[in-house]
């Protein structure tokens, strides 16, 4: 092995070469992760459960599969987010209910990636249910004062601090694209029901969708290759000059703060420099309205809301986060007449925003409201992504620029529903730019900042069975 | 105890006033249906589970709970369709690859029941995955030779043999309300998504609904009281001569065999006769052809079933059924753009739908093609059902009628989306002379058949760890 290749920096892509040719081991690729964590893990708090014994033992089991048996993610590290099963690991749904739970069956994400050969490291942290605003000690890997955003906290801290190269998260509002921008990671939410949520918290059945994080756009599409998610039509390739963007500003525009506001039109402005067409275009006029569409959101994810959770509430209400409990309640008092109305119209919606999508090659919007916020009491707002879930359609965050304090922000790529391929594909061709121009450094903006933190130092935990 | 009382043919609501009064205790009405199932079980074959010693210790825990600490379900048994997880009995899903496995724990459903203070008996039968349309020998209790339909045959034959008072099913088609019409039970499948599916097989997500088996109108409400299912506003007493029924033959109605077109006949005139209004309806043009809405479900539930079954495809494909296998596999080759088109058009109608229905008290419509099909290998068609799932409206099954060879046939009654609690008033004012003069009676002909039927005389297996 090549005495300058530090293996918890490479990308999934990069480490599945070398294990494919032999050049690694799963088991070294494992203990450097391990040790990775082993020296930030106490900074950034990414994990829920993590097991350094279970690692080690699941990547000499996979180091002695034949090579022909091997599947395409084989060896493979994955963070989960902790509201996803998993058959080997404790899954507690950040909710002191389920404290020490042990599910027999993996979700069927996390199944899928096990068949794949993926190596399952353990579970990252999220909120409770994926509904409150705060709760986990996960830090933003590029400022610990910082939050890495919820509620895929976890999830997008442990990818951006090299702990891992891909997790899964998933996102009812703005739980994966948020903290993706956030902690500067790519990450992508795919179309809904593109993965099956069976086995994992379901907080909204109409909005939720399972995303992932990676530090490629390459390595994003390695996962969703893995769970078939395929277009229609095979995505043809497109030069960088034929790319036309649709930029969409949303009707929560007066929201956005001026890092983001700058990163919208930075992209815009290096797009253009390389001759792609970009325009400001409007969603229909029946969504295009703040607090109607605002509205439509939270009347359709509340109301699932209080089904999903009947459950917990009637097995435990006082262990419940007030948040919770309230949406059991409907503390709103939303009835089911304006939650129809609100399904209905969203299902009219969609037909017409891919509409517009397929008049474009791409749409391009915000990611998050601005750089995250200090302090860990306040996750963000998913203001700028639920549109895009509720509407179904693929997203993918580029953590191209940078905020007044050099945080990370992200821009956010939007296709048609079901043209995920499509998407992928142009968010190569358009990374280049953004990535080498937007100001945003992944690597080297993280060493420098790991060396500003004052982490602890290496314990002497590691090869304990313990939580982290 | 009454001598001249006979448990295990109580329905809920009178079993819980006995229960509850202290006339019987849950460990003595257990053992009545214990019973019912040693003499009945060899023929039936309703249980997938079914350990009575577990029964009887889970009955026992039940009397030992001060009365002021009981649920409104106390002691009342539920056998639970082996689709839905359950913590302290196997779920197999119907499928060899989950042979043995068990659950650490209960889906939603189970888990509501369950702090409600019901008995979970055991699990029922199912096709596998709820796919298939043969695969368990469950038999009709009405007559052996006939199938109970599928996919929640053993649900649907326990509670019409008497073995116990309720059952939860689930529905993607018809897998509720046909063998609620084939074995002469009452039944309901609520809105979509007015319970929880988490925890349960998952084959279509825009489709798929939990329903409940019972033998009478009031134990329905039972049930839908315990899951909270409440419309908007409560719902109003309605004298039966100011109902007023929309007759809906869908478009599938030349299907319809003789016994099914004499029971819609049949439940005008008797309706009609005592002041109801019923006035044939037809559907809005664009789902009102039989071809094309027909397609419009079938693309949309396969694209759906691809993706949930991904991952025992990615698992263990050799043991999947090939229809199941051939889902996964997309065999009919449908497009993502046709089944979202079909998601779309099927979100337009169901608003146009829900203002039919609210221009009349409640919809009849057929509840399947006719009696049981003989023979176990086809399961039969859920064409009668299908559209009324799609368009998530709640129905009711009647078992009101009965056809040419003495089987018993059954209505459906819809109501508009979340007008559940109006539709079981209605179907509680209908019930009454469509149950008096319809023809069917559940009991006494099931006493004849049992008589009729050569089943196996008693066994010594009670009490043992054993599967029925």
């Amino acid at each position: 092995m090549a005495q300058s290749i530090v293996l918890f920096e490479l990308t999934a892509t990069e480490a599945l070469q070398l294990l494919s040719n032999g050049t690694i081991t799963v088991e070294e690729y494992a203990r450097s992760l391990l040790g990775r964590i082993e020296e930030r893990g106490d900074t950034v708090k990414a994990w829920a459960y993590l097991d350094p014994d279970l690692v080690l033992s699941e990547a000499r089991r996979l180091d002695q599969i034949p090579l022909e048996q091997r599947g395409p993610l084989h060896g493979v590290p994955v963070g989960i987010k902790d509201v996803m099963d998993t058959k080997d690991m404790p899954t507690e749904y950040g909710s002191p209910i389920f404290k020490g739970h042990r599910p027999s069956c993996d979700a069927s994400s996390v199944a899928i990636l096990r068949a794949a050969g993926a190596l399952i490291f353990g579970k990252t942290t999220t909120t409770e249910f994926t509904v409150t605003n705060s709760g986990p000690e996960t830090t933003n890997p590029h400022d610990p004062n910082r939050t890495p955003g919820g509620s895929s906290c976890g999830s997008a801290a442990a990818v951006a601090d090299l702990q891992v190269p891909l997790s899964l998260g998933v996102q009812t509002g703005g739980s994966v694209i948020r903290p993706a921008s956030y902690t500067g990671t790519f990450a992508m939410k795919p179309s809904h029901n593109a993965i099956s949520p069976d086995g994992q918290t379901t907080f909204s059945i109409s909005f939720d969708t399972i995303g992932f994080f990676a530090r490629s756009v390459e390595d994003l599409g390695l996962i969703a290759d893995i769970y078939s998610i395929k277009d229609d039509d095979p995505p043809e390739d497109i030069p960088l000059k034929e790319v036309s963007v649709a930029l969409v500003k949303t009707p929560f525009w007066s929201k956005a703060g001026e890092g983001t506001i700058a990163a919208v039109e930075q992209a815009s402005t290096i797009l253009r420099s390389h001759g792609v067409t970009v325009e400001e275009v409007s969603l229909p006029p029946d969504i295009d309205n703040e607090q109607s569409l605002a509205r439509l959101q939270k009347v359709i994810t509340s109301g699932e809301a209080r089904v999903a959770f009947l459950r917990v509430y009637r097995q435990d209400k006082a262990k419940l986060a007030p948040q919770v409990r309230r949406l059991v309640e409907n503390f709103n008092n939303f009835s089911h007449k304006e939650r129809l109305e609100a399904l209905d119209r969203y299902g009219s919606i969609r037909s017409k925003v891919d509409e517009i999508a397929a008049k474009y090659t791409v749409i391009l919007t915000p990611s998050a409201v601005d750089e995250a916020p200090v302090g860990l009491d306040d996750m963000g707002s998913p203001i700028f992504n639920t549109l895009w879930t509720g509407l179904h359609m693929p997203v993918v965050n580029l953590p191209a620029f940078k905020g007044e304090h050099g945080m990370p922000i992200g821009v956010s790529l939007v296709a048609g529903r079901f043209r995920d391929q499509h998407l992928l594909n142009v968010a190569k061709v358009l990374a280049e730019p953004l990535m080498a121009e937007g100001g945003w450094r992944t690597r080297p903006d993280l060493v420098a900042n790991d060396n500003a933190v004052a982490g602890p130092g290496p314990d002497d935990k590691a090869g304990e069975d313990h939580k982290l």
